[in-house]
């Protein structure tokens, strides 16, 4: 575990350090547009149960570090398995659809649930974590995550994902006080989900807050803002050792960076409605930027999927303090060897911006 | 058709001129959640033939006004007739998901389109506008729609609603100028198409970019943005009366407003993401701002309903310029019940705002 990092482009640049060229990874690089995913999710049967085989999750999590040269592993597993180890049931249907068998409907399934113990009902987590970690050698830094507990609870209270999220929106406008309930519960659950990835030998964290732009910009600060503050804020420091970077990212929130930025986070992920010169001039002397590709330019020919990269890079501009990413996961459909020519162009086209940092 | 206007709150609105209380209409108020809609649609057969017979649709579009005091009445049509016109084959399977039997996919499939004569293909609009208009007998005025360019063109590529928009994006990074063809061409017909709607009877136009916000900041100026405009530009003004009032609505397009308040419309659809307050300090100045209520409170119990109500009229203050609606339309499940309380509350609890205007 104490392998010295032999690329530490990442944590260098979500600490506004010199880099030699901007890092990269990709939201969803591991996943269904590989074919050898999809041998291994075949393999695995169902999709729970590639998340609960630690031998599994760290093949997964490692396919796309053996294709690309990307700067950073991502632990592969779903957001849900949070909720799941509260007792919810998960299971994904037919297209990969998550449904819970008992989700929260009432003020009474609210009170009903407690905080899981990472190292028991995730400790198929955590093993993977330890053995990607392993295998990984110090080749890049691995990052942990988990989801909002906003995100986890629009798919707690619906039971799947949703459309127009009636029921979580029903008690958030009915009912707040016990939405409150189920987010502090969530957001316990949360803090000592990552502490124990943490621990488990995570290099970075990220939290997703995919549903956070379907609120109201005063919703958002009451019911997810103020549970991602809770979580920097209560995560654990290693004593004697630097601070493992935390991303916060609210897809949709691309009116809230400041707030975000003023929860104590060391970086904010952009999505592409965001242009990431703004992005940075707005938060930029204060936290690191990640994004914001759209997902579907690897869909272009790759003249212009490198024409699109240079766009992201000339729109941040020169200096650290950028972690190039998408600006939302990588769609199925895509080729793999348009990823390769995107990771390609980034540590490519980026060295001018980073000239004077010699490696 | 030249019966005087007994309720003329939502033009007066639009011009940012007083008003006794703020008017109030709904996106979607004539539709599923209603079961006199239901009835009607069962008796059609099916939603296209429901477009496309003018009594029916001139009843469906009634419906809402007999049971609630709203303040204008829109045309039931759908954004994908225009589409349909252009020869694509629009046909709505269950669930009422669109889909062109001939969807655009190729520079060859694009200059083939042209542009409909809205009094021939779309003579059945034109003549549920007449009626509506002779119906109404002036009781309130009749807002005429359409889709945007770029909205339309997302169903045109992709022959049917998309969640990753994969082959109209294709066609925007890897062949723009395809892409500008079909948008021209598509732009054409929507003004043809609002200007036979102007002329036979509606009294202000809204024109719907659902899926503008999916787009980066600057593939938005290019492809919506700047065909919107040109839409807002050459609109036909009646001679001798007032312009009809033309009211742009780009959903998720929070962070474009100035540009879009810039374009020369008379007013801006807010959704629900943004401040209603911030927009008007941005934009309140040129236009009038219509929203936005996120459609989910519409689920919430009568007393959340109004004090919901009171937050977004508080958030725009006193004085004219401000057009109640949702932030989006109103969603199948909810309680016709709640629509009467959230119309009745924007009369009653918006008085206080417009203080000194007798009627």
């Amino acid at each position: 575990m104490t392998t010295p990092l032999q690329n530490d482009r990442l944590l260098r640049a979500l600490r506004r350090q010199p880099v030699d060229v901007t890092p990269v990874w990709l939201m969803r690089q591991a996943g269904r547009y590989l074919p050898e995913y999809r041998a291994t999710r075949a393999r695995a049967g169902d999709f729970m149960r590639l998340c609960q085989t630690p031998e599994l999750a760290c093949e997964v999590t490692l396919q796309p570090l053996a294709r690309f040269p990307l700067d950073a592993a991502i632990l592969f597993s779903d957001i849900l398995t949070v909720p799941d180890a509260m007792g919810l049931g998960l299971s994904f249907s037919e297209g990969e659809g998550p449904r819970f068998a008992r989700p929260v409907r009432s003020a009474r399934d609210i009170e009903q649930l407690s905080v899981p113990d990472p190292e028991v009902e995730l400790r198929y987590v955590m093993d993977a974590v330890r053995l990607i970690r392993r295998e990984l050698n110090g080749q890049v830094p691995l990052i942990g995550f988990a989801g909002s507990p906003w995100t986890l609870a629009t798919y707690m209270v619906e039971g799947a994902s949703s459309k127009d999220y009636a029921q979580v929106k029903g008690l958030l406008y009915d009912q707040p006080k016990a939405l409150h309930r189920l987010l502090e519960v969530t957001t316990q659950a949360v803090i000592a989900y990552l502490n124990a990835q943490l621990a488990a030998g995570a290099q970075a964290l990220m939290v997703f807050d995919t549903w956070g732009g379907v609120l109201t910009p005063r919703a958002y600060r009451e019911f997810s803002l103020a549970y991602l503050a809770r979580i920097v804020a209560d995560l654990a420091h290693k004593t004697g050792d630097e601070r493992a970077p935390v991303i916060l990212f609210t897809k949709g929130g691309g009116a809230w960076l400041e707030a975000i930025a003023a929860t104590g986070c060391e970086a904010v992920g952009i999505d592409w409605m965001v242009e990431l010169g703004e992005a940075r001039r707005r938060i930029g002397d204060q936290v690191a930027v990640q994004g914001n590709l759209d997902p579907a330019v690897l869909y272009a020919a790759p003249d212009h999927i490198r024409q699109q990269v240079t766009e992201v890079l000339t729109d941040f501009g020169p200096g650290p303090g950028h972690v190039f990413n998408l600006g939302h996961g990588v769609q199925p459909g895509v080729n793999p060897e348009h990823v390769r020519v995107l990771v390609e162009a980034v540590h490519e086209l980026s060295k001018p911006y980073h000239s004077g940092v010699g490696r």
